[in-house]
């Protein structure tokens, strides 16, 4: 006697799945998600018995984190399919009273009212990577109040100089098949440098020991001010002294934004130096490596621009890196190319 | 004085890392690279002084191993881009008098000669996975000569339940939500097993401690009979006893292919209880889990056939899985299920 159980495998749902892995992995971020909670729970005067726009809702949770902190009614706003899990996930929590699930793109929705605060967690890799800015910069004109709240108010991008030494044991490897099985593949080398340093945006996890030298500053962004026309070229000059003799082969870009508050800001950072985030850092590979020693200066500017290949107001970081080595240092970093 | 460089980064060049990294995962893979190597090497009798055809040579190395072997001539047939890098390697090996590399299909390429022996790394996950099989037979049937070599010359298929500890970590997640932040999440489970449980292929690294029985080999491929009307429907029968008690929440699925040669033949396996290599193993999520105990029987059918929605012969596994439980075995599971 048997029991037959028939099990249909293998649907093709790469959609759902990619769905699922996105808001895994933002919820599972520890920093993210309790910075977002703690920024958002310290202006419980502010948000108390106010009206609150969460742009790209999402899973609805910063939505929640709103109702929690004594908003009136919350107006969380998501364009995809996950909206019908922040549907469930509201009622779930009986929010549905404070909470309202609107599907529809920030651009077209039609809300009841102004808001007096917006929320949103819009930051892509490098900040502006396929970011959701625009969103909310169109939110802010269309729907806050004059004097609202935005949360987070301030964004900020960074970049240091590193040494990967991932990339550099990568291409290491093709000199190292010959031993191995006899053929020679170094000509590989260049090839794979090409493939690897010369190419779109990278994201990585960057270590402390790879950072060269303090971070240096290069961009500001006010929500309260910041512009459609300002995000079509997020630029701004660096500074850095090198920590000590090694070699340049990427420069490392982050961010940090910041939660207004009573008390000092709060600071959501995804710098190397702070602990780990799913943004991770974006790291923009250089065409041949430059060593360096102790104080060398490095200097440059950097250009973030929309890709023009891309369209939806999908940001592509597009940068030009120029950098200026003291004539005398420079001369030094020869010699040590030389000798070694 | 300063010296000023200026750099351009960021060029998109996806598709030339998408290259590198196929070929530095397939070469560095060296249970892969060697067993070819080997079984290569060992059949030097046969290569020696014959003509050889290698069907999608990617960089080349198997060329270059069969030209180490002895052949006087390789035909090295790749119709991707990387052909450009095979050329180069060739000639960094000095083997360009004996290794011919062509760019194009197998299709369409036209050889000066028939062929003693044809070597082919074609297998995609799950064997079948975008395998290149079809244009192997096709070599075959139009370019070796009768009673030639083919290096592998035989294919098996596997299968074993398991219980996918990482799956049932991930569903879990979402009861843990709350307690971390407050909010209820635990509605997203049913979400997230659909997204991750019921869908195609899924490639993972399967440990020995979560198989649940011994294989069961399900298919044979005989390279010198086998015909594209087969591969429509790769199928056959399986049957394990369970180890102990546990839950299947999955099967997983691999091969080996076997290199004939005048000693005992090599095998090339991907199986959970050998060594690590780039196929890693296919799980085949079960939409319920079933709980088991030791000695119960799990038979079944699996049939892998290619997609209907995929163009230029290229393989999706999709699969029906019936098994069957000894009905009183069933109920001790039941009971299980009830007293967990």
């Amino acid at each position: 006697m048997f029991y037959t159980l028939i099990i249909l495998l293998f649907h093709v749902n790469q959609q759902f799945y990619a769905d699922v892995n996105i808001h895994e992995e933002m919820i599972a971020d520890t920093i993210r998600t309790n910075t977002y909670r703690l920024g958002i729970l310290r202006n419980r005067k502010a948000m108390e018995g106010k009206v609150v726009l969460d742009v790209g809702a999402g899973t609805g949770v910063l939505s929640i984190f709103c109702a929690q902190a004594g908003a009136r009614k919350v107006y969380a706003v998501e364009a995809s399919s996950i909206v019908e899990q922040a549907v469930r996930i509201v009622k779930l929590n009986s929010m549905e009273d404070r909470v309202e699930v609107i599907k529809g793109t920030l651009e077209t929705v039609d809300l009841p009212e102004q808001v007096d605060v917006i929320v949103s967690e819009w930051m892509g890799y490098a900040l502006l990577h396929e970011s959701m800015l625009n969103s909310v910069i169109f939110a802010r004109d269309k729907w806050l109040k004059p004097g609202g709240l935005i949360l987070p108010d301030k964004a900020e991008l960074f970049i240091a100089p590193i040494n990967d030494l991932v990339v550099e044991d990568r291409l290491n490897f093709w000199s190292t098949v010959k031993s191995q099985y006899g053929v020679d593949m170094s000509s590989m080398t260049d090839f794979a440098k090409k493939c690897i340093m010369n190419r779109d945006i990278t994201v990585n996890l960057v270590t402390v020991e790879d950072v060269l030298s303090h971070p240096s500053k290069f961009a500001d962004l006010d929500l309260y001010t910041v512009t459609m026309e300002n995000l079509r070229s997020v630029r701004g000059g660096f500074r850095c002294e090198c920590f000590g003799s090694s070699s340049i082969n990427a420069f490392c870009v982050w961010f940090a934004v910041t939660f207004a508050g009573e008390d000092k800001p709060l600071v959501l950072s995804t710098s190397p130096f702070s602990p780990e985030t799913h943004w991770k850092q974006a790291v923009l590979y250089l065409d041949e490596a430059v060593d360096v020693m102790q104080d060398t200066k490095v200097e440059g500017r950097i250009n973030m621009y929309p890709s023009e290949e891309s369209a939806r107001h999908i940001f592509y970081c597009m940068c030009v890196i120029s950098y200026r080595l003291d004539y005398f240092l420079w001369l030094c970093v020869c010699v040590c190319m030389c000798v070694i």
